[in-house]
């Protein structure tokens, strides 16, 4: 499964294949049931995931104790708790599996050891970062922007699959809506 | 005032005395008068800022026409458009001048360039990135999570500077509050 990940670098940066190798070895795969928590809010997040197979999903509570899901990465994508791994600073989120997933970690230390020691792990990263940002600001717009009925409407357009595989309540916090109106809106 | 730019670059990154000439050499001045708009929602981002002095705001407008403002950069900082500007995709926001500003605009091209031809620019953007995340993760989180009491209190502590400079309209739309809360929260 590790192989789609060394694809997707040898595709995307100027990594050669040694280095490709010594980066894959630092990844740990990391067999882990379906809502297994990876990260507590106040944890500091030691860990970069890139997803085998399965998902994770990141949230936080708000002072209501109601879940507000942010990050999903399903297989083939990656993905942390991030601003606590940049960081190394008390997590305000958690991490869990959506799903029995096979998970390949890589150690905060390691990581930060590639940047110095690879360019293109540099480049990988500066990607990665660029897309997190994009995928933030579009949340932070849509939930001021649009409504229940087209957050829903834009999620099935755009990734279908999480509405296929997520559960009710994990899609609504995602959505930030209510279970009854996701209810609702998957009926129609 | 670029000088202070080079001085932050000289200290966070490895990047050599000729090299920082080369970047800053990018960097154009351009003298905004307050409210300039520097792009407009529906614009490609062609250019990414550092604040010699003064400050820009993004923003984005709601469905009822109300402004939503995100970051906020203040002389020493640097922002633009970044999801446009990274994709160089239509910018669903814009950029604003909060007060007249001496700005430093390279343009994406240029940016690009370095990127490739000086390591230490791409450590630059790399930090800049996370940063961006942090902030955009921590927006997101609080809007969820804080009273407006708490978002204006979190705001005095962390950043007294847009209390005292940022108008009250703007201050309330960045706190995602309505203007007679603002003043209320205020005269307290």
């Amino acid at each position: 499964m590790i192989g789609r990940f060394k694809q997707y670098l040898r595709v995307t940066t100027a990594i050669n294949e040694l280095q490709i190798n010594e980066i894959a070895k630092c990844f740990k795969l990391k067999k882990v049931a379906r809502g297994t928590c990876l990260v507590n809010a106040g944890d500091i997040c030691k860990e970069f995931y890139y997803i085998g197979s399965g998902g994770i999903r990141t949230y936080f509570l708000t002072g209501a104790g109601q879940q507000c899901s942010r990050l999903i990465a399903l297989e083939g994508a990656a993905g942390t708790a991030l601003s606590s791994f940049i960081g190394q600073t008390p997590s305000t989120e958690f991490v869990e599996a959506l799903e029995d997933s096979e998970l390949y970690a890589i150690s905060h230390q390691n990581f930060r050891r590639l940047l110095v020691e690879i360019p293109g792990w540099l480049e990988f990263y500066n990607q990665f970062l660029e897309m997190a940002y994009i995928h933030q600001n579009e949340k932070l717009q849509q939930l001021s922007t649009l409504t229940a009925t087209q957050r829903y409407e834009k999620l099935m357009k755009d990734k279908p699959r999480y509405i296929q595989r997520l559960s009710n309540k994990i899609l609504a916090s995602y959505l930030d809506i209510r279970e009854e109106t996701l209810s609702r809106l998957k009926s129609k």
